[in-house]
């Protein structure tokens, strides 16, 4: 029976770690995720289904081209200025000698980043916070602390600091599966979403539907205190955008782990509704731990879409419950605890 | 009769300007070029063809995406480092009120910059001596110069900085052609390349072969002095790339400014050999400054394909004419000048 890793989070991969920085305050709310791959590199590939994506480094985990294996992956806010936080991953990997060896002597490396930006400009009254090189140097820093290789922490942390899903306050959420096979599938979200993550019916998360055994009991136990409304009315437009990893510790060609980003877009979809709006930029990394250029075989290959998609709608339900409600000068968004669960209800 | 335009460079294009930042000596050898659009942004597209590529911003010139229109593109030298520059031309862009309004009071935009960089890493003696945000800003400043709305300045300026192909020293080359229909097409190409842009039979540039009349009559008239040999040999490997923009102020979707960027590649095929290795990131973005959202209708587009190739290949050719002699602490690149042309042979 499969079940969750020992942290229900990314780090439950083996070998991956996660770190966040994050600026709050005096016009700040907004912040940068990192997911370090282990050190020689994680094969990787992308899968971007939103209409308004914010990226860079993308094009080279096509599987037709050259470079097999990433050293990070950067989820920023800020929007396409928050690309620039990217830069101070690489500059610490380069410090610490990884990276793809271009041959020009040694630690002649160039760190393969690829990154992509969720939309929070403004989010904390001042259009001007936003992520630069020294938030990537400083979300790389926490990802090789001791905090990097525990949980992947989640709510309002890193990328997820400024997020707003459906007009509730979004956050990073993670999850992990243990597969009977022994592979692990894990997924970390960034949930900025046009859509909402909340069924305005009953007001039930989407994500429910994919909770492995107990996982989300204390949510919908029959004849709970749950608060039924819907959410709070969605922002009208914007800029939103949802984005993350999923990952394993199976070995993956290239155009594999494509796949699992693509089959992640499938959590994604039944966890925000409306999900892949042209105001999204919905962009998933798909990750690899396992050796290079190693193919899994179809049916594997099967049983990690499935876990891949389950886990990235089970990490987007854990960011929602996960954040906080957060006032800036530019307004208030209120969690989905606050609006929906009665404090105290569980398990009454 | 098609012709060259009055610069026969980019700029022809109107509403373009070029700028260019170089840095050069004490352990330098590299720089950043940027392409500006007019205020209201070009319709964009892209096309990557090369094994290696490293770009930024290019997943939302998809043309099922969103944004329609970019404020400028950056070509940079400092492989992966180097997207850092585009960071810097953003800022400016910002600055100066230009980008994409995403309504978060006075002044929000989003500039829309995306980037492909080359590989010339240590060419300057220090690996660690790379474009950053400071080098986009020169590099935008000279744009909104008097300098940037002249004539593309061509050879080992921004971007070709660096630039080597196959073992001759490689450049910014650029050009225009002014249709029978009044539509104006030109490229700039940043050359840097692991095939060879010259014949090696007959020592003679490949990129001859599309030279409008009288464009290249001093290169190769009938009994001249023009030294025959190979070129020097070209490296072993590296990650080259040559880059560069085609553009039009013909209307044109997004969908056809990538089949405008993809008639580039034509050019680029024929102007250098071995194209499109694995250890190239070859990448053109293809721009229109017409009206957007506008299509040309498929005979109009017919034309201005061919002439998109050829303005890519005559741009490569005029970019190899333009470099010089480059020696610095890591080696010497020979010019193509120096190695094939005698020195005054030209009309004896």
């Amino acid at each position: 029976m499969s079940g969750p890793g020992p942290t229900n989070s990314l780090v439950d991969v083996a070998g991956l770690r996660v770190g966040h920085a994050s600026r709050v305050g005096a016009g700040w709310l907004t912040g940068t995720t990192v997911v370090l791959a282990p050190p020689g590199g994680a094969t990787a590939g992308v899968d971007v289904r939103g209409g308004g994506p914010g990226t860079r480094e993308t094009d080279l985990l096509d599987p037709r081209n050259l470079v097999e294996r990433v050293h990070a992956v950067v989820l920023s806010g800020g929007s396409a200025y928050g690309l620039a936080s990217a830069e101070g991953v690489m500059l610490r990997l380069e410090r610490d000698g990884v990276g793809l060896v271009v041959g020009a002597g040694p630690g002649a490396v160039v760190p393969i980043v690829p990154a992509a930006i969720i939309f929070d400009l403004g989010r904390g009254g001042d259009f001007r916070r936003r992520p630069v090189a020294e938030l990537g140097e400083a979300a790389y820093d926490d990802a090789v602390s001791a905090q990097g290789a525990g949980p992947a922490r989640q709510g309002c942390v890193g990328a997820g600091t400024g997020a707003v899903a459906g007009g509730l306050k979004g956050g990073v959420g993670s999850a992990s599966l243990r597969l009977p096979s022994g592979i692990t599938v894990a997924a970390l979200a960034v949930v900025n979403a046009v859509g909402s993550a909340v069924d305005p019916r009953t007001g039930r998360l989407w994500a429910l539907d994919a909770g492995v055994e107990g996982e989300f009991d204390e949510l919908a136990p029959p004849g709970s205190e749950r608060v039924g409304a819907g959410p709070a009315p969605g922002e009208a437009r914007g800029l939103n955008t949802t984005i993350g990893v999923v990952a394993t510790d199976a070995p993956l060609t290239k155009a594999q782990c494509r796949r699992l980003a693509e089959a992640g877009q499938d959590g994604l979809a039944r966890a925000i509704r409306p999900a892949h709006t042209m105001f999204d930029g919905d962009t998933i990394f798909g990750l690899s731990t396992g050796s290079a250029s190693e193919a899994a075989d179809p049916a594997t290959l099967n049983s990690l879409l499935a876990a891949a998609a389950a886990c990235f709608e089970r990490a987007i339900g854990h960011g929602l419950l996960a954040a906080a409600t957060t006032t800036t000068p530019a307004g208030t968004w209120r969690s989905y605890s606050e609006t929906h669960l009665r404090v105290g209800s569980a398990g009454t």
